[in-house]
């Protein structure tokens, strides 16, 4: 197990990729953060490239380098911290092997601080997948990596987002539509949102979380008209989260269940399949939606977008979702802290 | 083929299901016609069914029996005119065998008035297709038998969700979610959606519409590691659309097409299946969808909302659908009718 976070410390955020929108989204939420009162960070990255994109941002922050949490801390009110790891130049839009090598360590150095206990919680900026697996980064995303690192099942770790309008668990990810039919399991569907719902507890001081679960088709299938997983999936993992005291509804309609007046009966939508869970989630809070990995011995979120290498070093790039990425995990960090002293 | 609109005329709407909310829903309208500047229209049901949700609803409305269009249009500014078929006494909530067969023959009777050149567009208020089928209804749904009772097979009408942000068609619809990637086909997506854009062009004026195509799978399928129906099916019923002249897009990652800014780029978007298209469609618009079925030589909308029996005559259900769909259907038609005079 890791340590109990100890929100005293600073946060440790991955740069991402040099390529992409992480470098200049770090330096302009620690250019926000006395105005939004965020949580001490330190960046695990390159200073050069921060400051380079400081300067194309159009940024006046100061960056310094630094070798120790407690130096961050210091540091933190005039200067954004770096734990300066990676030389070398990076343009943006244009990513290369060096870049995704120097991701890559920044992932890896990140995620160790944390799990060793120098740092209170890891937020993860953006990476291409694609350009580490050629670099010998052998998982699907950074959550797979995050889990294998805390020496967690990638099963275990549940990925929720969340933004300030709704939650979502998405039951399958990253899969073709054809194959989600048949990798739901009443057994799947339990066991993930039991984990999310010890999460909600836990880390977002939700004492009695309530799900609201989606059902697979149409109108839930009406009554079986149209499709059955409603009835011999999804009803009987419903059945087991209330008889374990999770208070559960559904299998509801998706499309009627994510308007303004229904997602007050509910703190998490748990969905079948990707983009039934993403679709409501990106209409509500496109600019400032979180991806937090629920289950690990440490606290993670990551803002949820990608590395945009079509407008990084322009400007364009919202840094909302990274703020409230930073936000969110402290606050997740403290909450943590604080029930593990009770 | 049914004759042009004529927009002079009202517009026919029938009532839904006498123990549903379609009764008092249309008194609704009424009262708002005037502020909201409704053009004139004519329900096909029971004097006394209307009168009496009027009273639950706290409606002072009057009321009036009507024989033809024409007394419709000079009755309308003081009161609802109701083209008298049917007497008998239900109760909001509880819908019986008695109140379907008056709702089928509220259907049929306005569908036919539209149909001869006697009404301008057809509205319909919900029914339950499950009590319908009971009386001999042996249709899916009322879209299904509008297309058939206007000589066009229901395969050629298409239906459109449409509110004040978005306007969605979900290429498959009452369908179980394991079946959609089987009945998925090239031309399947290209019909319907050449149906759509020349819809938009007739009866909503939009000169050039621009068409926006959903991903089957997450991410559009990233390039073929989720899923290959995005190479297999949908793009090359895209290259259709474009060489037909019709400016269309995709295939378009599904939960990164429906924001504000990603919006601004089309005026259709083409989904695979419900969920997909009626997630975001009521996220968006929920008070304000209209259903509109596309391809008939009628003018049809429906507000797109159920019979709502467990609120029928408390009062509680919003007129927003309905008169927009009114308004839709009106305007519709008087597009239609400029169009043929041109």
């Amino acid at each position: 197990m890791s340590p109990v976070p100890n929100p005293a410390l600073p946060l440790a955020v991955s740069m991402g990729d040099p390529a992409g929108v992480g470098p200049e989204l770090a330096v302009a939420a620690w250019a926000l953060s006395g105005a939004d009162n965020l949580p001490p960070f330190m960046v695990v990255g390159s200073k050069r490239v921060i400051e380079k994109a400081a300067r194309q941002r159009g940024l006046h922050a100061r960056v310094t380098a630094v070798t120790t949490p407690q130096e961050a801390l210091e540091a933190f009110d005039k200067a954004l911290p770096v734990l300066d790891i990676g030389e070398g130049d990076y343009t943006p839009g244009k990513p290369d092997a060096a870049g995704a090598t120097l991701a890559l360590r920044s992932l890896e150095m990140a995620t160790g601080l944390v799990r060793g206990g120098a740092a209170a919680a890891l937020v993860t900026a953006p990476i291409a997948k694609s350009r580490l697996a050629e670099v010998g980064f052998d998982f699907p995303g950074q959550t797979e990596f995050v889990a294998e690192a805390c020496g967690i099942s990638a099963t275990k770790a549940v990925m929720m987002l969340a933004g300030p309008n709704l939650r979502v668990i998405p039951i399958t990810v990253h899969v073709a539509l054809a194959s989600v039919p048949g990798l739901l399991t009443s057994e799947l569907i339990r066991s993930r949102a039991a984990i999310a719902a010890a999460a909600l507890r836990r880390d977002f001081g939700i004492a009695a979380p309530r799900l609201a679960v989606a059902g697979l088709n149409p109108h839930a299938g009406e009554d079986g008209r149209m499709g059955h997983e409603e009835q011999t999936i999804i009803a009987p993992a419903i059945a087991a989260l209330n008889a374990a005291g999770i208070a559960t509804t559904g299998p509801l309609p998706a499309d009627t269940m994510f308007h303004a007046h229904a997602r007050q009966a509910y703190d998490l939508a748990v969905c079948m399949y990707h983009d039934q869970a993403l679709i409501p989630l990106k209409v509500l809070d496109f600019d400032e939606g979180v991806n937090v990995t629920l289950g690990l011995p440490i606290v993670r979120t990551s803002p949820d977008h990608g590395t945009a290498f079509g407008i990084a070093g322009t400007g364009a790039a919202r840094s909302g979702a990274t703020v409230a990425a930073i936000r969110m995990a402290g606050q997740c960090a403290a909450r943590r802290a604080a029930a593990a002293a009770e």
